[in-house]
């Protein structure tokens, strides 16, 4: 895997690159939609790339583990394969579903155990375990299996945490300088950054991260309910410590306003379920603001979700009555809609942040587009 | 509204026809996707036109009758400009889902009273309130009001109903008379033959509906669980009576097997839920039998939903293991990919049938095709 860092913005820490993969190239700073169990939700693949014009997708280690398995994702020949999408794909490690999503977890030096939410089974994933089935999986990104301490944590447990994180990373690592890619494309580990709230955790993570000298590196642990100042805060103190000269991943992070925040302080990749999960509830972004496509006053509205040259393809067709009406019904199209919507105003948001960095407007399009984005319209 | 009959097949009933609307042609014998919400469930209005091949759609008059309600439908300027869909229409008259889904039906000369399914609002469907409705969505045709009798029926309920049906419909005839197209295209109403499963009935019925000579003409109150053979019967003896030189819709009908059986007899025109609701529960119609994708068998079957060249695109593109996946999952792209994988079958299947009617090969690709239809994979 190969980063060019093509341009930094002047009066931010906003950067322009290109990563390659086996899977082809991604313009950064670039979104990843989240595709949790080899489908992002309602959006067929043709759609993703030919609508959403995703460059890379995020698949969850521990969804995957769990259905269809990893003897059926083996015999597809991994998950590019199995779920017919020839593009980039980055895999989590699974350490944060563990912790967020299975029952009766138990950590030990080990790894984790836990009992799967979907049939109460009991598994194990390690740093060891979790990077087997990535390379199952067959991610051309995949990610060191970490502990995501919940916000708040105290000192302790996030300096515990944090430690554990880091002998954890360097297994990770041993296993994939142990191990061959699956398949004939090569994968490339992201560690991850963890230390909670508190700046010195986080500059010792960094600076452990750092040290590891993988091809990109990744920050955890934040968009789980910290003041949204600490998140910036946070992401800040890291890009300055994390080499410029690799990707900066900013794991579920966010809002829009999130995004362009976070770009203008370093970060290079994000993934977020925002997007996608509220579309389903009626919830669309547009460049002037939230629309809860739900509510009563757009039943009647007969103009396009949204007629920006950008907006997906069947924003600009479909008017605001038409997805209100579909929504209301139930009607399975409402979700396909507004999740085209919202992820394809999520990709031209980052495509036009990367042409205002190479044309050095960033900041002034940026704080004049970040106050609008919040309206609820 | 113009039919144009290309050709008969010299051994069956089976006729090759063009029917020419305001919004384009429409090759028969067709097969009318279900848009009852003014959405085919699960498929974008795009895929209907360039994957499934649809040439015309059916909307469901008591459903957008309740939502999104006239008033919104009347704004949007009709169906095809509320749902964004520029082919032909055609939309039932209520009749049948008064009696199969409203709660506390009334039926009197006057028409049919009855509670919403949805809130339980009190409201009455008359032949002219049906056609009204009918021409504020704006189908290209419109059905007649009808009463469909349950099947079993009394020889004494089925004639006082069919009775009614006839009376009802004189006053359909005079209302469209007396009224015009709210839009700019043209309407024409197909009246529909009842009379259960009496065949003296129904050939009364049919003359009837023959005598009011409307541009085409439907048969109801079939498929509505009598024995097949009696279907198949009954829908001879109506094709032999309803005049050749007009389009006969088979209304609710049916399997792919069932189809081609009444393409042989006459029919022209057709319009079922199956292939859709039965997707969404995992059935696929293939050229080799139904397939239950959900089954376990298909867990780790990496060939193709359908390798056949006229199957979705989508099919011949992901596997049975993908979409068994998706489908255990509760996937909403299962929905997507099975709907699509259906509907594209249904119109493949009618346009080859077209296909053997021109070529004079009808019979014997109908004998050879329809045993294989029904098997279970």
């Amino acid at each position: 895997m190969q980063f060019t860092l093509e341009h930094t913005d002047p009066t931010t820490d906003a950067r322009a690159g290109v990563l390659t993969t086996d899977h082809g190239q991604i313009q950064t700073p670039i979104f990843m939609p989240v595709g949790t169990l080899g489908t992002v939700k309602g959006v067929h693949q043709r759609e993703l790339k030919e609508q959403v014009k995703a460059q890379i997708i995020l698949g969850n280690t521990y969804h995957l583990y769990l259905r269809p398995g990893m003897e059926v994702m083996e015999a597809a020949g991994g998950l590019h394969k199995f779920m017919g999408w020839d593009g980039p794909i980055l895999t989590d490690s699974g350490g944060y579903q563990v912790f967020s999503l299975a029952h009766r977890r138990k950590i030990t030096e080990e790894g984790a155990t836990f009992a799967s939410h979907i049939d109460g089974s009991k598994h194990l994933f390690s740093p060891e375990s979790s990077l087997g089935i990535q390379r199952t999986i067959g991610a051309d990104i995949v990610m060191a299996f970490d502990e995501c301490p919940p916000y708040p944590s105290t000192r302790q447990y996030a300096e515990k945490s944090m430690h554990l994180t880091h002998r954890w990373l360097e297994r990770c690592v041993s296993f994939m300088r142990g191990s061959q890619p699956r398949y004939s494309h090569s994968q490339a580990l992201f560690p991850i950054v963890q230390g909670g709230s508190y700046d010195d955790l986080r500059v010792k993570s960094c600076e452990f991260i750092a040290s590891q000298d993988q091809p990109g590196n990744a920050i955890g642990g934040l968009s789980v309910g910290e003041p949204i100042p600490d998140m910036y805060r946070i992401t800040k103190l890291c890009c300055d410590i994390l080499p410029k000269e690799k990707p900066r991943y900013l794991m579920g992070v966010g809002t829009p306003a999130n995004l362009l925040e976070c770009i203008s302080r370093g970060i290079d990749m994000f993934d977020c379920v925002l997007p996608s999960r509220n579309a389903r509830h009626g919830m669309l972004y547009t460049r002037d603001g939230i629309i809860n496509i739900r509510n009563a006053k757009w039943k009647n509205d007969h103009s396009p979700i949204d007629d920006h040259p950008a907006a997906a393809p069947t924003s600009q067709l479909h008017s605001k009555a038409y997805l209100c009406h579909l929504l209301r019904c139930g009607e399975l199209l409402a979700g396909q809609l507004a999740t085209l919507h919202n992820l394809t105003f999520y990709l031209s948001i980052v495509r036009e942040a990367r042409q205002h960095i190479l044309d050095g407007s960033f900041t002034a399009w940026k704080e004049n587009l970040v106050p609008l984005l919040e309206r609820k319209l």
